[in-house]
């Protein structure tokens, strides 16, 4: 083991001035905005410090270089000082950071990938560590490189347990190249934290969850240039570094206060405090970061295919799920990006077939939902990966505060939630997904896929593979028919119509388990001679307005949507949306409208009228008005 | 300390024969549903007996009782093992068992609280423990009373954050009357759970999260007894019994394997398999639990009022976030069942108000929203409180699936979601609600109410008092004018005209800001000679389709609507929805269509599309068409 070098005397003294350097202009930027959080800024001081400017390894010019360590700044209100340390790295110029929170800088409030130095959106708490973690697996294990990945995290977001699922997942996975800074500044933002300074408790609940940890005072830039060493020293650890802080400590008169959460200083005290903190700083100089070991490849994750056509013939029973993970098998085989999470359902949502496979690109991340999502984001920064993730749909309403933030990190993850609808049967509705299409819909950079048998399924892992923004493919429990052939082609925001004639009374839309349904209603309405046009969406975001405009024209303006989900917010309002400016269409809405329950698939798709039972009687009564 | 007095030889053998009771049933149960976890309700068996007939006071034929000690069973897959416990104590036919997840049965896969003996819905894994807390506050805190609140959590959900944010907040409150047990049965849905069977990290854990800790056999009924009586004699301290168990103990051949997950025993294996447990069973006793001291007092939670009409006057500048918290503080004054919680933001959201006015009415739940939801749900359940717990709304989307559980549970808990939209201003995205409408408007169960002024917020909060299913009040951050005179009748799905003439060309709806939008949009409209309608909605969900129909037809069959909110789920596709069968209306939908960023809130206002401007263009745009 080598030995510890404590830096020079001027060295130390340099990263404390540095440190008072970034309280300056944290202060300076926020006085600017009239807004923001210097105090979450001081307690950091010496932390981002020895972090940025003794620590870790990167090329300041080039923030994301795949070799670069990594930085998260969970707690992401203490952006300013972010800002300062790239700044006094040569990445901004000092005199921007006065733009903080302007609408035409994109030193936003809290921090987002629009900076090319943040690699995920933080700012809703507790979600920094889990990304990390993503990025320390894929260091570590995909990867195979040098970068090691720091994650600075408040004490008040260690309230969240998110935190606790990614100290859960860093010690089962060895993450040796990760360490977690807790910022222990006592209090929060309306009172102080449940811990206060309780370090030993902070200790304890480190080493429970498997973490190499270290209690040091977080103002001492020696201790903290010492254990940051010692943590590059630890094998098959992450080491968690308990830091005690205070609240805008160097500022007189407010470190350690209550109530000065997210205030900015009063101008009119701010150039004494500031002269303050001036008359500490002791050198002129500025640090340089060491250059990173460049042994992280480029990898390229575009132009993804199928090594080869689904195998699937039309009439072939096979559920969406399981054809989701015969898909991503297959698209692994001649992809050595694609990699798979799932939160303990593999067998359930089939990415199992894709651990069969490529074990070694498979995460196992138990059932700890937020930090699957948090992982699976930080797998795929700076395009090291291509990631799908899969659970039950349902339990995707767990992370999703997580896929929320994802879309403001620009992340181009894949979800796959599986057990959508009452279709599941017998297990009840806790287990069922009502709610995940208004969920994604809802998230502005997502592309929501909801194929309807094994064909459209293995093009809509295909198409996401390729496809940025977060995607989401929704697959269902029961065995359904293959009703496209192997050849046929399908694009995002493409639907088919799956049933025509030239003499139809009502356009049909249905999706998964309801497109069969309504294929089933055809059929026996066409023995009644009623013919009617069944559309197949294949994605629900975008949605193909024009086919189901026109379908919508040649049906006497009539649209009937059925589908296996809630009805605000799914299928049936996005058709809604889609006809509202488009004069003299109606739309009635099949949907299921009430908490359902346990039964037989068959009897339940009924019993919340989505059957094709109720699909005749809805088109009778429509055709009937 | 009193001593403990080990049961009767008797006593504990017919404790062991009620075990094995429960798993007979619980094999033959999911033999005749053909699907459930018979090897999930093994590993439990003595726990449930033990907790069921020795420790637990309850009546068994009036499950619901206030006095009642609480049972929660967080692995709720486990169900049929509960309800072989109650057909034990009598309150279930034996023969009822064998219609376990029937659609004519409430036996659903899954517990909810359609059986009087469930008070939370479970089988979103992790959600338990959370619920039992706010039981065991509201039995030390509110009722004072003696029961005890007991929860048994499977292993593999103690990899889920919640489970953590919950034993923090336990001990922090020093819940001596709650004990969590924790069934080790090793094996989770797809493979072992991280950390199998060792026993002493989930101890090191539970002790390093401020509970007194034991670790037992699970399957030793004499050694259970003995726990929980302890557990009984510990004060400021919840306590943590780690039982070391088999998945699938004492059958044959499935004990401890893998691969035995939510499988019933086949059909032509279960009888031999049931002889065998039957053979171990040597006694023919039936037990009784013990009665509970009575001394949870009745409490009425309808008919809440106000003790007075509001105090603002027509123009008044308020937020609505900050009236929020005035009507509560009044709603409390002569409620004394009303409580308050929050998630460390109620500076923020202005529940600090509601905490000033009645301290020990109100529960800091720290920044761990998922644990606030499960909190509230708890403390609601039985009627013993009316429930009010606030965050940002952006911080909601953290709980959803807790919300989402919530309604399955039949829960009345009142949610305030503050900051919603790109209002916020500086803050930036991560800290903006829009996706907030879409979630909760996809609960089935919610009231969505979106008031506008201070006068309708306070009238929002005393109606949400007295509605039965979750609500959500959505409030803002800006100050805004008080639009409504103090004796303004409001409703649950009525619907305000704000502005009309005889010659309206077009129907504006907004709601919070965006109805201030239009507004101003309208009086500078009028100025130019056009009028228009404004709509405030009030509620979304409900929404007042008749009130939206008439002024559309009123104003040539043109709406626009105006929403600080994603397209997607929200005001827009809720009118969209609301009028999409009739014919001859068009609807035009202003809403934040991308994510958005730091501004000043009249800057983002304006770059998202949602400003009076926007609105005068649009307003302009469908008149000219």
């Amino acid at each position: 083991m080598a030995n510890y070098q404590k830096p020079a005397d001027k060295t130390l003294q340099t990263l404390k001035d540095t440190a008072n350097k970034f309280r300056i202009n944290s202060i300076k930027a926020t006085c600017a905005s009239n807004s923001g959080h210097p105090t979450s800024c001081c307690s950091a001081a010496e932390i981002m410090s020895v972090l940025f400017f003794n620590t870790m390894k990167y090329k300041p010019l080039d923030p994301r270089n795949p070799s670069n360590d990594r930085f998260v700044l969970s707690k992401g209100h203490a952006a300013p000082i972010l800002y300062a340390a790239w700044s006094e790295a040569g990445f901004i110029k000092e005199v921007d950071l006065l733009n903080l929170r302007k609408i035409d800088s994109d030193l936003e409030g809290h921090p987002t990938p629009k900076l090319p130095f943040v690699d995920v959106a933080t700012g809703s708490l507790g979600q920094g560590l889990g990304a990390a973690c993503g990025m320390a697996y894929t260091g570590k294990y995909f990867d195979k490189a040098s970068y090691r990945v720091y994650c600075l995290l408040g004490d008040g977001e260690s309230s969240e347990g998110s935190v606790w699922e990614a100290m859960a997942f860093a010690s089962h996975y060895k993450l040796d190249n990760l360490v977690a800074i807790f910022d222990v500044n006592r209090l929060g933002q309306s009172e102080a934290t449940p811990l206060k300074h309780e370090m030993e408790i902070y200790r304890k609940r480190c080493e429970a969850f498997g973490w190499n940890t270290y209690v040091v005072c977080g103002h001492d830039v020696e201790e903290l240039c010492q254990v940051f060493w010692q943590a590059q020293q630890v094998k098959k650890q992450p080491t968690a570094i308990i830091a005690k802080t205070f609240k805008g400590k160097g500022i007189e008169g407010v470190e350690d206060q209550d109530n000065w959460h997210g205030k900015p200083i009063p101008k009119d005290k701010a150039d004494v405090l500031i002269a303050n903190l001036q008359a500490n700083i002791q050198t002129n100089k500025s640090l340089s970061p060491e250059e990173p070991v460049q042994d992280a490849v480029n990898i390229e994750i575009s132009g993804l295919c199928m090594p080869s056509p689904p195998k699937y013939s039309i009439g072939d029973k096979v559920a969406t799920r399981r054809a989701y993970g015969e898909a991503l098998a297959k698209l692994g085989e001649t992809n050595s990006c694609v990699i798979a999470l799932d939160g303990d359902t593999k067998n359930s949502t089939f990415s199992d077939l894709f651990k069969k496979a490529h074990p070694e690109r498979f995460i196992e991340c138990f059932i700890a939902e937020q930090n699957m999502v948090s992982v699976a984001i930080g797998c795929a920064v700076r395009n090291r990966t291509v990631v799908f993730a899969s659970t039950f749909a349902a339990f995707l309403s767990r992370s999703y505060d997580h896929i929320r933030m994802g879309a403001i990190s620009q992340s181009n993850i894949n979800l796959c939630g599986s057990h959508c609808g009452v279709s599941i049967g017998e297990d009840g509705p806790s287990q069922m997904a009502l709610e995940d299409l208004a969920m994604f819909r809802a998230i502005p950079t997502c592309t929501v896929f909801y194929p309807s048998d094994g064909v459209s399924t293995e093009k809509a892992v295909e198409l996401a593979a390729n496809t940025k923004g977060i995607c989401f493919i929704r697959t269902s429990r029961p065995d359904t028919s293959v009703i496209y052939s192997s050849d046929e082609k399908f694009e995002v925001g493409v639907a088919k119509v799956v049933r025509e004639s030239n003499n139809d009374k009502v356009t049909v839309i249905g999706a998964g388990v309801t497109l069969h349904e309504a294929l089933d209603a055809a059929a026996q309405l066409c023995e009644q001679g009623i013919n009617i046009r069944v559309i197949d969406p294949f994605t629900i975001k975008p949605l193909d307005a024009g086919t189901i405009i026109s379908s919508a024209r040649a049906t006497g303006g009539r649209i009937i949507t059925v589908e296996d989900h809630y009805k605000e917010g799914g299928l049936g309002e996005a058709v809604c949306s889609a006809v509202a400016e488009e004069p003299g269409i109606i739309v009635q809405q099949l949907a299921v409208k009430r908490v359902p329950q346990s039964g037989k698939p068959a009897e339940l798709l009924e019993m919340f009228g989505i059957s094709a039972k109720n699909i005749i009687a809805a088109v009778k009564s429509t055709f009937a008005n």
